[in-house]
């Protein structure tokens, strides 16, 4: 009996390939820093070993790159994400509830739900419901209620998961953004509100960081 | 005719007379680093001249202090404020709402609540209203729709200006407190918070500045 | 009897339209992350519901591209900001005096101008009146002792709104600008400075934050 | 049928009582800066509103001050915290595993440990087992890979939630801990360390908030 | 002839004989982290070199320990030194100008007069003369236009050099303060007001460093 | 007789023509900001009221925009700067030795050199002099040791100006430059090392600032 | 045959055994958040395990509660350590040369030289040697040329390391102290200097971590 | 005899030749900031002085240019490095690990790589092993435990050195790289994260400083 395979070394990376049993998720390419071709490169392998491979942070004109190499490749304008599959995806199943302050929070967001998705989470979108207009994200409790995890994507004053914390029953996940300007540090800001939210059960996330957020919510959202 | 005195030199300081004129207010105390002694000699010689005196951040230590000099001064304990007064006070106009998230935001709002009413302005306080329970806050719209500027002392998140600041029609100040810790940074992250509001209209002072909060809500206040 | 729109979903966005009656103010929209398209929608929308709307942010190029399509929108070069009206603006009143404390200030107070004046607040504007040279500011003392409220917007160090608050008798908002370099850390230096201002009743917004300022001395000015 | 109970308002304090049913936890008193009396006050007014009562950040001072009037109270001296209870706790279910990297992040983990306990929780600790003795760590994966979701306090380099992360496949609370010294920063160094973690599904919670951390554990520990 | 001696060895400290006539200063005893007993032998020991001696940041509680080995020390409370002289010190010529912006600012002007006067430089005083109220400093103009060199020591905002500078041919050092709460971060509010200092030709030091100041203004004091 | 001129109102700026008379030096243009026109409009206007005029941190292509308004500019490549002149300049007297720790300080010290050749200080050059070879800067001593005032512009760890204040007896400044990287932040680093120094009567100017340096070193370096 | 034991589970505490062959050092107790107790334990533990024990910033009250458990303890009250040894140490080669900019930086430099001996090196001192006296330096560098590997403790500016590296050709350990005031922020300013030494080779530890740095250079100096 | 050059002055470069016997390593260029002119004569006048030149930060295009005037330039992409050798290069000794966590981490690593084998050591390339894959760098232990010296390059969380530094028994020195994101600051993260570190003998150099690595290596892996 051959033992399973733990790593293939491609030089530059050593792609872990214990990954999904180990930690239940994937590896997964941060493109920035990385040229078309080693990403190609290593969604290609990572399909061959029939593991999904998604790279994330990922232009349009990346993904032109990209897909020379790679024509089979998927591109996700919303998440700005790359995705090659070696089967097909998990069944959704369970409800993540992923909602935004505001428009420029959704890039965030998409990149939390197709991680999400990839791992099997059904994905719910409440966009732009920011504490500003109370009303929009009053009128959504019902939804928010159903989820077993919420994310809440917003930057400026990131005060709303600590809103929506105090309204749901569920674990909340807050990705702070880097949508504002001035002492809003490019994200610094709405990660320290959510860092000191007054509504107990909320977690953060690095800023802009929908994958992880996506990730988690999936682990979250599973039945053990 | 005597021209009218501008200022009163005590060596260690010099007294600002012209101030209620200039600035339509009276020169405040800031106690720490100074002595008992030169904080009742300043209230002393400003009543002397016909001002209203009013001193910040007294301990009842310092105050019993001061009063051995000066013992018709009087102490405002949840506001931590000592005041000696030339007379009687202005009439209660206008109306100022100081809103807090927590009970430990109320030491930082009584103070911006004195230094609004001896001002001449009447006052309403609605406190422990914070975003984690919203409804609290909810069940007292009205009271605040009727207000001619909110001010809102807030730590922890320091949500709650964004939230009452999408709810009125008038100016909100709102005033981060310390209250907090770890990546609060003594005040800083409600700081933050507040500068990067999603509502229009929200102005911020100083953290645990309530007394700055109390006289710029008392300048608005005031019909002109 | 149909009872009011309170908001409109574009999917990528839900308009507030209650905002007016709410919070005094119109939705204005912040360009930088959204498109073209996305901008010119939320205007035309904003106007078909009977709003004024304003995009503030916008360079040129932007508003030749938003104006292919929305023919009627104008550009405010100084501001810097696109509006479109729904008809005409209220009738100016009570005032305004806006100061900055260089040239370089000026697009940041353009902004607060336009603000202001579209919530119906007269505007006088005060230019390059920093401290270094402080009989230019003493020369205009009368003129800002008429306003109901003064906005003085400073980038470097940050000190003029100091030195006018301890001039006027009128609440003061500061607006920090990014203009500096080095240690001015993009405006927070400025900012630092007014959040520390030794003159009372001074509040700060974020930097460059101009259309913050203006939507805030605006409600200040209405008389109630 | 009398409608239920939302507040109760002690004047300084508004207790939120719909807390369980709305976000599945009870409301819990921070201790600083608040006064023996007023603790006892607030938690045995949720006792007698049939709640469950906890306290934390309680030294065994402030705990003999409470004591004195509300001589039921129970103290937890690794956790430093005050309970009062309404009736029996839930009874554990599930697997928390609760892990530290050194003796010093006791304290901060036994406060998690008892707040996801009083959730319904059954916790396991994993003391003492930071990465500069690897072994330690490695000895103990069975267990932490029977857990639903792990709790990682870490203060210095704070790079035990990566490594762990990299080794479960449940979600993984990062607690930073106020443990070191320099450029530690009181927590932040750590802090960083966890938010920029390379294993995905890490979240993180506030320095030494152990309190959150064992919330939102056991929220995720709940079935549904 | 016998060579000077350019070092003495006390084994916790090498003391510099050669300061004088190669910095034009005498070495200073900076008291923080020192034992009276260290404090007092190296007062002793660089008066037995015929050097004066001066400690700065101490306490009368420091003084009175250092004076039972030094019994003809002199504390000087104002500006927390001691000194210990060789002889005479040098006659004042020249002119500094000492200005603060408050009663706080106090003790670090002291030092700064203190440092000035024994290197030769004489001194006057304008203390409390803060932009909130320019008519107190616009008083005293022609008295800083005789200076050669003004020092400006202010907390909280530090807008005070900025105009100083503005109203001068001199150089002017500014010496930001402790004096503040808040945002001012124990000084580097003022510090960086200084730093981007719209008035050119203002140079700053560190935080409370009356001392440095004071060596500075004596060496642009000298004529050379 | 006519009163003098005290300022020009340009309308996006007021040209303060008293300043020579007031602080010994002239009105300059910071060009970041501004358009090439203003630029030559401020310089004409000024030149035209009989006042020596500078523009600092120019590039090449912006003054070749300035030239065609304003054909007798002339240009300062290493300094990066824009003089026009109203007549013959000070002759210089005294003795400024502007010394840089590296090659990549120089265009800041240049600044420095031009700013106070221009206020008729002679200027000595000693560059890239840098600690890690002291034999350099030892080597140059004599002729550090003839100046009045030292200017020490210094990027990295800025080391070098503590080193020059232990070596000679008049007023030191140091420039922090923005060369270096990482945790240098933008030269902060420097900055702050220069602010700690530990030679006595060292003071610093803002980040690259060799202008101001240059300024004060002039004032410092005139006899009066 | 026995295996070796790995590790001793004090339920606090798991004392590594592996790590002087993993890591050639003694597991080492930082006492700080520690009972007198538990260091007396633990100290205990790894002597009868045959290890040599210390325990680092133990001031003499600590020392004389550990006493009282453990009589052969020693205490070492220049570098704050108490040390249980389990038989004689090694005998000291090679050549570590310990420096120091002033005498405040002494107990930083004594905890290094202390944690080096135990590991098995000569050192050798050189104490306030700072960059403002050049001379004391200069005039030791048969000294420190005789090294293998040179440990600098600076405070302040942080300065000297970067004047060592340039004169010595072995490796430079820098060690930040937290001695300084102001903008020093308890030892940032000199950690950045070191971080951004001008002389290659020079590498830097945490702030006042003369322990680290002691144990580097022990590891250093050994020949493998 | 004629005594040997100590430098060579370009005007605004001044060649330190001694420093090869002095610090036992060569003068490096660091590119950025400097024309290819300027590198171009620095090399070629280092190499007509006999000593190996080496310039880093090197893009592509930045070699085309250099070559144009120095055609015997050798660039070296994966380290963006340019070298112009006088001779032979020193016979590869000793051994020095250079370990990444992450495929990005590389360019770093290659920098450090090639500034040690330029001063002698033998190096040993170990690379994509971050700690959420622990498999991958336990399998490597024993080439790590062979090194005399180990460094551990890392962006994000920088976690890496902390396990290394507990596994191997000899130096190690962590280069934190600006690979990351959001509350990554460049790098500044995983700097903390290493200065913090829980296995003592880690010692840091700033962000991106591969070569200083290298040669601080290269000091160590030499016996003396």
């Amino acid at each position: 009996v051959r033992r399973r395979e733990r790593e293939v070394d491609l030089g530059y990376a050593r792609l872990d390939l214990e990954r999904p049993e180990r930690c239940g998720l994937h590896e997964a390419v941060f493109c920035p820093g990385k040229t078309p071709r080693q990403i190609a490169d290593i969604l290609r392998t990572l399909r061959d070993k029939e593991r999904h491979a998604l790279a994330t942070r990922a232009d349009e004109e990346l993904f032109r790159a990209v897909s020379v190499d790679l024509p089979d490749a998927v591109y996700h304008p919303a998440a700005r994400c790359i995705t090659l599959d070696a089967g097909p995806l998990p069944r959704p199943t369970g409800r993540v509830a992923v909602v935004t302050a505001g428009t420029s929070d959704i890039p965030v967001a998409e990149e939390a739900c197709l991680a999400a998705e990839r791992l099997g989470a059904r994905v719910e979108r409440v966009y732009d419901v920011g504490v500003a207009g109370l009303h929009r994200l009053l009128g959504r409790l019902n939804l928010l209620r159903r989820a077993r995890v919420v994310i809440v994507a917003a930057g400026m004053d990131g005060a709303l998961p600590s809103v929506v914390g105090g309204l749901v029953a569920c674990p909340v996940i807050a990705v702070p953004t880097s949508v504002g300007y001035g002492a809003h540090f490019g994200g610094i800001a709405a990660l320290l509100t959510m860092l000191n939210s007054c509504a107990a059960g909320v977690m953060a996330v690095n800023i802009d960081n929908g994958f992880g957020a996506g990730v988690a919510a999936a682990l979250i959202n599973r039945h053990r």
